[in-house]
């Protein structure tokens, strides 16, 4: 993705890939996000509690870098996301130009694998060469965090992790009983890692059930 | 959903909505239905045994408050839902605006969990956040009721249910070996309600698997 | 489907359940297929080995009640169904006017768990109900028959079964490491039946596992 | 497919599989591949490391028997498949003129069975009658490769079992915790080999779950 990708199309992608997300119950029941950063700096984001395969380019959100509302959309029914302020937070602390959020239940069954454990261990799995500067002999550790009841309890728990050493290499967080936080350089290497991610739940969760 | 949607609009959006509930799996064998309140106060209904990803707006009958048929379709081989007894309870008692019956079969191997009790236990799953006044803490219990041979021997169980404090949170009814009923103050939520609880049916079943 | 269904229509619909039933994967890698009578009473019927999701109007066979071929398609490297003789069969015995053969995973893992047994049996489920003629509190008893190296070799046991009066109320055969033959007295009622028996497989599959 | 089939349909051919396989979960993440053979005995090969739906017609590499580029893209940013080795060495032993490459969960999980052994049995399917040369009654034998760390890497291990009798009737290879290669005279088979095996794929996986 050039620096020079407009806004308009950038706004196109986030809506046809909220959309492929939900034809893969990633987002399902309104829940579920995703934004990216603009040639500029600030960042478009998906608004809250709406059937996201339902969102349309102008429904988006502009935010600056600490998720304060820049650009609201012309529908004043809609409410930022509520994902903001994690969002932010991997976007800095990671460098990330796009993140994701989601509800798929591979997420929550992969997380109930690491049970008494704050991290999910993946490996042998070729699909890791998918995660960027992954090779598929690592053995790749994910941070898995406790649910809270509102989104924004978790950015302390969410900037813990992004800074320990033990999780450099992962560009996912789980959270246990609710889904997955994961991130990329640009909007296509988020929805590589979204697809990468989904694929490597379902493989554990598999696995876990059958060995 | 404003007062002023109409029905043209609620027409267009239960044809739509019943096309994405059988690509799932949810209305499959002509089974399931659905029905939304029009501003006149008169319910919009789904016709029964039909192959429901093919229903027109013009198939849908317009009930009164008691499922009495206001307004047949032009088309006189359909017949009203048989459900209709069903959603008027549900409407009346809940003061719901739309109601929604699945044929899922996560909705059967969800009721399955509850072999000797009349109540499934959600719990320990964000999704509960996407129902109606549920927080992620929440111990949800869903009323699970037994089937009949007619859908109108239903509806004293039903009516029983809708009235037990113990449910009170619950935004849906299931039936053992049948499927769910379950509504949304109009049909936006009916539609959110119906992909969080699949989600819930889904989720408690994987987990009930492995666990 | 009344009467005066032209022919034209019939082509349309067997093409268009045929795309359905691919993308369920109950006809792939070339396998399955599916006829329907025509108003003369001659036979319309899918060709053999071509990719299911990609047979167009022009490709299908009109044969006579033997199965022999009154008027082939156009393209001339099209062969007619190796179901022919099983089709023939169950519409003659039956009184069926469509009758699909599917490929299903899910009927051959419903098959095998009639391991030492010559049926299927199927009850407590409310998606009894959509098959003609039964109740969701039947107990619905499928015929499930061994697989033969071509399949004119399985016409023999099928006509037992279609005869046997253990199996009057089954409107489909299993045949073991292989999948189902089923029918109903029209193309609508076949696909209802298609959906109903599918759920079917997938229900008691599940529950096999789960109990 | 007929000799005179030109490039373009070869072309468009590719962009639509790579679409279906992608729907399916087969080349997620950017993953997996797929090449054909063109009249003049060049190889078709879709690029590396990119969104596998998004493969336009003019993506593709033109590329010699040893897998050299003799026509690149216009798009100097795409990369020629990882797999180039391996799709030559497949098209060369087997006289194959199309090969493909899956990263799906049920090849994962197939070859998980294979534990202590070089090998995966299948039989007792009917949908092994899709296979080149294969009935319903044989024990069919797919090879099982250790994964290395890049692909070109595999080339010696796939060498050796395309050249082994006991996998004589393979049209396919699975390498461990990765995916699986497969083959056939041409795209049309190439594609209903990837169906067949996949469909066997599950059909085993299921089975080794259940039994």
């Amino acid at each position: 993705m050039s620096q020079d990708t407009s806004e308009a199309e950038h706004r196109g992608l986030i809506c046809e890939f909220l959309g492929r997300f939900y034809d893969r119950g990633w987002v399902a029941g309104t829940g579920g996000g995703i934004c990216t950063t603009l040639p500029d700096q600030t960042i478009l984001m998906a608004p809250s509690g709406v059937h996201k395969e339902r969102v349309a380019p102008a429904d988006l959100f502009v935010v600056d870098r600490r998720g304060a509302v820049v650009r609201p959309p012309q529908n004043r029914d809609l409410r930022p996301s509520e994902c903001s302020g994690i969002f932010c937070a991997v976007m800095e602390r990671r460098n990330a130009g796009s993140v994701m959020h989601s509800h798929a239940l591979s997420a929550v069954l992969a997380a109930d694998l690491a049970l008494d454990t704050d991290r999910l261990i993946i490996r042998e799995l070729e699909m890791l060469k998918g995660i960027r500067g992954c090779r598929n002999t690592d053995v790749h550790a994910l941070p898995v965090i406790d649910n809270r009841p509102y989104e924004p309890e978790l950015v302390g728990q969410i900037e813990r992790v992004l800074d320990a050493p033990d999780f450099a290499a992962a560009s996912c967080i789980l959270v246990r009983d609710h889904g997955a936080y994961l991130w990329g350089a640009d909007l296509w290497e988020a929805k590589r890692h979204a697809e990468v991610y989904h694929f490597l739940f379902e493989a554990v969760t598999a696995r876990g059930r059958l060995r």
